[in-house]
């Protein structure tokens, strides 16, 4: 039953079908060459072989998902998503599957709907495969089991470690993740993938445990550009206007180094510049921005505003569970920074100008590059790593792309991240597209 | 089964238990001297008489009500909620009662989860009393058949429509509503209750279909400041830390007529006027306000928000039953109104700009006053009034609180807006309390 099956395809090659991208199963389902059950078949397979050490899956149906696979084969096709499966953080809602997110006080739980981006994936077709694993409540907590599918010692980051490990792994071409902190690009980063986190408030969060409202956000994963422009068009995100896919020898960028450059490791710099010196050969221009002035504390009061969430969003936990309920989320809900209304107003007015200042600095560029986190993977899961790199742009609510394009001489990734003006979405995927023909985005730890 | 229980009490004197607000209530049942199961009966009852002319609930289950009393009345106390009923708005969902946002999308729609926002009622011993009824999704689409317990002719505004005008009957002391444009501070004035929309993101949105997420808030409606207290200590918002309730001669309070006072009827600006003066004759400095510079646009901007947030909230909806989905919905999916990027980051700025000014101009004071509505409620179920004097502080995401204090020379309400501050939420109730005990706001529709 878990057999490999070898796919003979012009342009493929030999592969097995769990190596194909979303975009490339699905160009293969459109022509009839490839069926949603033998894909499907196909990641349960790499699934049964891998999990045992990668530990990327919360709840798996088996024969569930082949059960929806088989429906979509018999059904005429809805779209680019259809038979493709998708796997689903573990905070996220799904009608079909357990939701616990990774907390005792759920253990059990089975909602009987979908959270909206699920059910717009299902609506289209795709087979939701399973739930990944993520720390407790995307937020705090008990760490997940999950490694990092590079090195198995090392953490894939987090908090949808799961969702970022299964897709670098084979085990399934797209997932659904969540950002708050880092908690998307991170693990796009350390383990090898692209990832996107969409401007804020697009994908709505209708169904998904919230953390901190003005930061909370829908993330995507696959092993392409093209991967997340299907996402990117499931979610009706997709027009960029004018904004057609471009040759790098059009792109002017900017490079943000943001005020916390000197907490990246010598071999994340390096490599950064090193890719930044081949986008420069490939006629990319790029522009050194400053940070602007009066934001240098911009992660201190992303953390403010996050925490502040969690004064909240844990009460009915603690007043059903209090036994169950993680001393973190206790300290949050204690307000453990001493949070008052003046320091809020003032972290959240000094991020939304930062906000406009930054889009600003972007007026006449295509986008910015920065990393995506301070170095590969560390050591160890009872770490996810640092979000040093991220907490900025979740505060700023400004779509990221993390390009897997920037690798330790050990072989890990570390993550380029790519950051555009709110709502400029699709034209920064196209962005991201044209990169990728010129960076290092290809390797995957299967070769 | 449904008799009145007329209740004999120093201070609240002979009423029927339907008419006791929160607060009264709470204090009998902590002293003994009311069971849950009297009170939920007496609401009920209340509702059996009056439910025909004022079609205030969509779902309403009086055995299990009655079910959940006994279950209080035989408990240790949770609380100052504990036994209380409450209504909760249709949009928010309940696992013991339907949820179906008056959608035929959701005909017969049975959530197995309860919202945060309701959750926590729950949780500290709250009677979950039924579902009022709601314009579609909050938004748009169908009226509900609510009619206003003042006159049935008019509209109890909406969207929360039910839950403003169940509380001004007397069919439940407390409900949630929401407010995306002016959905809870309208109905609060054209009922004549206290309503609440607290600072944005304090009550975790989980759980309630969502419109567009900068703007929804969930709000709170009772019969006096006193019930409003019951429901921000419920939801951990009622650390006014040194602000202790005060009297009126202590207060400094903001006078902000908006840039949109011309369009206020004649009997709405005079009413304003004369409570002004009441306040002052009781010792209230008041200040006029200008409105910040290049702010004067604000309900656009919050218009081009809030529709923005149309553009994606109905797709789950839209992909699964497009014949079931009202016209407006299908335009606002369709961008009805042509949004760009471009427009998109002016108008979010632009309110993030007037936000940091319009709280500057509040320094030093303990709020601002303005109108909740531009007048009484207008005749005829098809419409719910403009939310013209609401989006603006919706936008700003600053917290509201709808004082029952103006009133046509006819007797029907109008209502009083006190605006603060983000996150000063229990610090404004306190200053509504006072402003209470001067002004004109006891009045009832059954006397």
């Amino acid at each position: 039953m878990f057999m490999h099956t070898i796919w003979r395809f012009q342009g493929v090659g030999d592969m097995d079908l769990w190596q194909l991208d979303a975009a490339q199963a699905s160009a293969l389902m459109a022509q009839g060459e490839l069926r949603s059950e033998d894909l499907t078949r196909a990641c349960l397979d790499r699934i049964a072989a891998r999990e045992p050490v990668l530990k990327a899956w919360a709840h798996l149906d088996p024969e569930g998902a082949l059960a929806q696979a088989r429906v979509r084969d018999r059904e005429p096709r809805r779209g680019p998503l259809h038979g493709i499966p998708v796997g689903i953080k573990d905070v996220i809602r799904t009608a079909d599957l357990p939701t616990t997110f990774h907390s005792p006080v759920y253990a059990g739980h089975r909602p009987n709907e979908d959270a909206h981006a699920v059910a717009v994936l299902r609506a289209l077709g795709a087979v939701i495969l399973g739930k990944t694993h993520t720390l407790e409540f995307a937020c705090g907590g008990a760490f997940p089991p999950t490694c990092n599918p590079w090195d198995p010692q090392r953490t894939p980051g987090g908090s949808s470690s799961g969702s970022g490990a299964a897709v670098a792994d084979g085990m399934v071409p797209l997932a659904l993740g969540t950002q708050t902190g880092g908690s998307t690009i991170r693990p796009a980063a350390f383990c090898g993938v692209y990832g996107m986190k969409p401007t804020w408030g697009r994908i709505p969060f209708d169904g998904i445990k919230s953390y901190s409202p003005a930061l909370d956000t829908v993330g995507l994963y696959g092993r392409s550009a093209a991967d997340l422009q299907l996402l990117l068009q499931a979610y009706a995100l997709d027009d960029a206007g004018d904004a057609l896919p471009r040759s790098p020898a059009q792109l002017r960028l900017g490079v943000c180094r943001t005020p916390y450059w000197a907490e990246a490791d010598a071999q994340a710099q390096s490599a950064f510049d090193e890719a930044l010196a081949r986008l420069r050969q490939a006629g990319v221009v790029l522009v050194e921005l400053p940070w602007p002035e009066g934001c240098e504390e911009i992660n201190r009061w992303q953390d403010e505003v996050m925490q502040d969430g969690g004064r909240y969003a844990f009460w009915p936990e603690r007043l059903n569970h209090p036994e169950l309920l993680h001393a973190d989320f206790q300290a949050k809900l204690d307000n453990h920074l001493g949070l008052t209304p003046e320091r809020m107003r003032r972290a959240t007015d000094g991020i939304a100008r930062c906000r406009a200042a930054f889009e600003a600095l972007l007026s006449g560029l295509d986008g910015a590059l920065g990393l995506s986190a301070p170095g590969p993977a560390p050591i160890g899961l009872h770490t996810q790593g640092m979000a040093t790199f991220n907490r900025m742009w979740t505060a700023l609510q400004v779509p990221c792309i993390g390009i897997p394009a920037l690798w330790t001489a050990q072989g890990l990734p570390m993550g380029l991240q790519l950051i555009g003006r709110r709502y400029d979405d699709a034209a920064l995927l196209a962005v991201a597209q044209a990169l990728g023909t010129v960076l290092d985005t290809r390797r995957t730890p299967w070769n």
